[in-house]
């Protein structure tokens, strides 16, 4: 594996091979000491084209829990201000010597475009509406760890803007392939144009749902929405979608709950459902260090044991 | 001790432990290699709600000296813009995994609340106009090198905009623990609502309390206050308050000169005065990594011996 | 050497050996592990007053590649906003305990005054119009390995906005004393106000020296400048003087192409021209590192064997 650019590139059994990759850097991660030389004297370059505070300390965790140099391209103070085209900043950046590329950018596809043009690893942390694989998979790995190494017969509801989510993309196709059969919940005008053909199921009623799954992973609602015609009123949307704490209380006393992150307390997901003891919040944030490493180490590694 | 919050908590023992183990890293930060392994695997963050850079350079100098990792949380790029609350912001970045968390806040009392939330360890680096106790500590530390080890007797006066100024707060404290007694020295319309039972002595007269200091203690007007009630005219202040060369030449010879920074030269404090031979502004500089360096060892250290 | 503040301050005997330590640090990065102890201890800061990515990740980049501790002073976020002069700034910095600081001002000058300040090791990263040395020598550098370690004889067009150039002024500077001949090329309201005694020919016309030339280096034009009396119209500059594919055919075969970026593809320079045989522009970012390397090791390296 050379790039990691969508979770669409990965079968099942490349998706588990990283997934068990992660459970030993896991282990790493719960050391006194939890570091590894492994990427030693390998840089790790995050190159982000949209604001983020999380995706981006998680990737440079990871690089250094490797032992990796890592550096930080902060697109507003650069030299994309003076006209020079994403071709020639990823050129030269690449040309300092670098072994990895964090890509995040708000054109889909951009990822892709930059994997051809570089020797270096990318990953593709986030590219418009398209994809955000590695949160896929640390999600995936997160559940996994709950419901064991087959997600077989998981059903899980992703509820919310769906149209507008690279999480929902990846998730969707990451939760398939290891077995889930995933729902989206969320009203028709957040449904995205390319779900003809995908296999997914849709609806548009979370209440008639909230029974039967076995995982609910909330989506944040872009607020940056409002105001157009597809999303008319924020109580609305709540008062259909939001997972209060009578909603979690209809579900299954084992129903996990998820969250990508940054979440709305309240209206979006309520205080209880968030610190009860069904949320896998916290887990999703730690879990992707661990993943993000075994992604890293899967790319630039250079084989052998890794601790 | 777990967090560092606020003087308040610490007691003179507590407060000379620190200082003497500050003794020890000025010595490190001395050697050819000013690096000693004793936080090697750990994290640390700092996560500034205001702008600063001394304060942040210096956290982040010492945990680089104790060779801790060390990230940095940029607020104006983050999450906390998509509406994420401060407990998320935290709670997710403790999750991936940290040591300690350098807060500053512009509220008061946010780095407690903080404490209260996660396992890791908080350092107060500021918080609204409550405490700062890294600087009152290297203030007390730098004061000892030149007076000894004990501040009994020793006269400080700290000058200027009192109410706004954590600094004035967090010092007051520290000094009176080592025994100094302290006159805060400015107009009454800047003296703090808080003062009435404090052990502190009140002067609107700078040239009353000149010749009977031993320190001369300045601090930043924010000038953000000018055109309030509170201070009509910067002119008509600093004729008051400025430390002119003229004032201090009626200081005593022995009197010395400290101030916080940043510094506005001139008006403030003269260039004179500043760069003389009773101006300890660098050193304070220079100690506050040796704090920082006791102060991170001693809440995430593992014990044993340092260097 | 102490500091690096300009070329003018550099002898050849001078020039020539940094770029022959440079020589070394290419092979060191070439391993697969591209790291040496050489400034292990060592603190390096950049202080930035003017964006740049390019400039500053080269310098991060060549620090850490000699285990050097970084550090970044951005000063949008900094005590320069809250009145601070940058002699407190620097000397802030410096009390904190550093070895050199790579200074960037929109000041001609202002790294001279910093060095005049601190007893830590200066490098000039540019300042105002005045001079950026590590640009010129990392050129030299780049065109020796193609040309052999004499410039003697090699006739190098400088092309564009000299006159707001600091780069033309360094390059012009250190290519002449490895013995090349530098022409200046652009519209006589672009070239500087100091050229009078300088060791430089002066053209207007691009179209008259393209063939005779051994080098072509292509400025950027500085947008900003557009709409001043200077630059009435960019489509006719870039008409005169944009290297176009049909110029660039009109060269010697073995006419090479350089450019500092960042670059504007299209009309400044064509990209079949940038990305052709006969193009150094990546090359020259990444012999930029190694010559940095060389720059750091030279000032603050302790002596004695680098790897």
């Amino acid at each position: 594996m050379k790039h990691l650019l969508s979770i669409d590139d990965l079968d099942r059994k490349a998706v588990e091979e990283l997934l068990e990759q992660s459970d030993a850097f896991l282990d790493v991660l719960a050391r006194e000491i939890p570091k590894v030389p492994a990427l030693r004297g390998k840089t790790v370059v995050s190159l982000f084209y949209e604001e983020s505070t999380r995706t981006r300390l998680s990737f440079e965790t990871a690089a250094k829990r490797l032992s990796a140099d890592t550096m930080s391209f902060a697109v507003g103070s650069s030299s994309v201000k003076k006209g020079e085209s994403l071709l020639d900043t990823v050129k030269t950046i690449e040309a300092m010597g670098i072994d990895a590329m964090v890509v995040r950018h708000e054109m889909a596809g951009a990822p892709h475009r930059v994997a051809q043009w570089i020797d270096a690893s990318v990953v593709n942390a986030g590219d418009g509406r398209h994809e955000h694989p590695t949160q896929a998979l640390l999600d995936a790995f997160t559940l996994r760890r709950h419901r064991g190494p087959s997600l077989d017969g998981c059903r899980i509801a992703i509820i919310g803007d769906i149209r507008h989510s690279r999480v929902a993309r990846s998730n969707l196709l990451c939760f398939t392939r290891l077995g889930a059969h995933v729902t989206f919940v969320g009203p028709p005008t957040l449904m995205p144009e390319w779900i003809d053909g995908w296999p997914v199921t849709v609806a548009t009623d979370l209440d008639e749902v909230l029974g039967e799954i076995d995982v609910a992973y909330v989506l944040r609602v872009q607020q940056e929405r409002l105001g157009q015609a597809l999303l008319p009123s924020l109580r609305e949307y709540y008062s259909r979608y939001g997972l209060t704490a009578e909603r979690a209380a209809r579900m299954k006393p084992d129903t996990l709950v998820m969250h990508p992150g940054p979440m709305i307390r309240g209206p979006e997901i309520a205080t209880e459902v968030v610190d009860g003891p069904r949320s896998l919040v916290r887990e999703q944030v730690t879990n992707g260090v661990a993943v993000r490493m075994a992604v890293l180490w899967s790319l630039i590694g250079s084989g052998g044991q890794v601790a």
